[in-house]
């Protein structure tokens, strides 16, 4: 056993890969937080060698924020939480990684979202941004829940959201659907009169681009527009299954995260909504976290 | 005036540039077809140099088809139709092409295979395969519905079709909605069990993909499969409205081409699939029409 393992004076870090950046988090095994980096985007999906440095450079914008002269990366227990590590070749491939750290513990992006959501606890988180899906921890198992991606999965998201406010758009401006205050916003957004100028905005674009008329869709549909209100319904609808799927154990800890939940939760039967708990900490917590717990499991103290 | 454009000798070639391979056909004045050529891909949104180059491909192989060695590009007058130039920003750096041929006239792969399916005489086509959209030529004035691409438009297409019962899919493997023979079919076709293994044959695909399964579907809905019956009803209600559209002018001739026509001819209403007429040929000939009619105007005979 090394030094380090039955150290109290262990530290660890906590990363937080994402599509746009990477932040850290360091703290001491009794979870005081002693500093935090940012770095680049870090999807290993999209870009395997930019992500590795991403992960890289936040943690050593947190290693400096510590203004601890003496430690270097090598002396880190981190916790790292990716988008696509449920891919055994993508987890596969990371574990391979020749990682500056002096232990490295991998997961999903959901698993540290989850974890700081209940500070460590067990329960479940609903995530709906961009994308959406389901993700439970429970004694012991962990399982996700859609997240398919766009556009085939992902439904309730905000891409899924602004994919049925553009395809209702086109239709309208074909004279094929009646029109409608949501056709009409979108085509005020984009600066568009005709479905062939709005259909050249979308071609070839992310997911994201289409997440961007989201809350367009909400506003419309508190305004009482009929086809807003039924993007919204299918999406709360698809929302009550999935939470009611993580709730199947009552006494389950659940969770919505993510940039539409604020929307969302206000939408949902009162009765639903009022089983949400509040979110603890936000994912790069989780992460750090979820290295304590794996470095405990390892290092009788 | 040149020789070119007063001689009965004249020679015309039509070409049609398509996403997978470019068909040229030569024909003079009377239509009779001398030669024959194919080239490789011809998308110019796709990649510009490789379709002109294919277009120069499958005009040298119809060339040396129709055995005439005295003959060049340069004496040919071409008619050329493609996807994408209605957009006019590549309409206009195809015209700036410094083309082989004698004169070149530019259109849409959807004008030309609405002149070929009415023989030259002005008509309307739904063209429904992997994409979908209508077009009409009336009284001198082109109009296009529809046909706003993959994921946004194209609803009855083949892409849409296979986007509808993956989505479907999904839903069922998460136990989101009741199993389905279409769902099974899906599962089997691809050879997957989760959810997750079917969204990763997705990440990233063309809409071709997506289109593979379209007959699947059709097959589902003949069994009597509730699920794959409201997909296809939902493309048929489209292609109604559509062809409801077309037809304004009940005078118009209105053809129905592409992979998916001979499944939906069968399933419309019959007094409204009575009303469609035979496709008299196909988008090379009427490439080929295309260039005739345009020198015609220019060289009075």
């Amino acid at each position: 056993m090394t030094s380090l393992e039955n150290s109290e004076d262990t530290l660890f870090i906590g990363i937080d890969g994402g599509g746009s950046k990477c932040k850290a988090i360091i703290s001491n095994l009794q979870g005081d937080i002693l500093g935090i980096g940012l770095g680049g985007p870090a999807n290993p999906f999209c870009d395997m060698p930019r992500a590795l440095s991403s992960i890289v450079e936040a943690s050593e914008n947190a290693l400096m924020d510590t203004g601890l002269e003496n430690k270097l990366l090598s002396c880190l227990v981190a916790g790292v939480g990716l988008a696509g590590v449920n891919l055994p070749q993508l987890f596969q491939k990371l574990q391979e990684w020749k990682h500056p750290f002096a232990q490295m513990y991998l997961t999903t992006d959901m698993d540290i979202a989850n974890i700081g959501a209940h500070n460590g606890q067990q329960g479940a988180v609903i995530i709906v941004g961009t994308g959406s899906c389901g993700f439970i921890s429970l004694h012991g198992s962990k399982h996700t829940f859609g997240g398919h991606g766009f556009p085939i999965g992902d439904k309730a998201s905000g891409a899924w959201m602004g994919l049925q406010a553009i395809e209702h758009t086109l239709l309208v401006l074909d004279g094929f659907s009646s029109n409608s205050l949501l056709a009409k916003k979108v085509c005020e957004y984009f600066s568009v009169d005709t479905g062939y100028e709005l259909s050249q905005k979308f071609v070839s674009q992310a997911s994201r681009e289409y997440a961007k008329i989201a809350s367009l869709v909400f506003e419309c549909a508190d305004k009482g527009d009929i086809k807003a209100l039924e993007i919204v319904n299918e999406g709360i609808n698809y929302l009550t299954i999935l939470a009611e799927t993580l709730l199947k154990d009552p006494s389950t800890r659940l969770c919505m995260i993510g940039g539409l939940s604020k929307y969302y939760i206000l939408k949902l039967e009162p009765k639903l909504a009022s089983l949400f708990s509040e979110v603890l900490n936000q994912p790069e917590f989780g992460a750090v976290e979820f290295a304590i717990q794996n470095w405990k499991k390892k290092a009788p103290l």
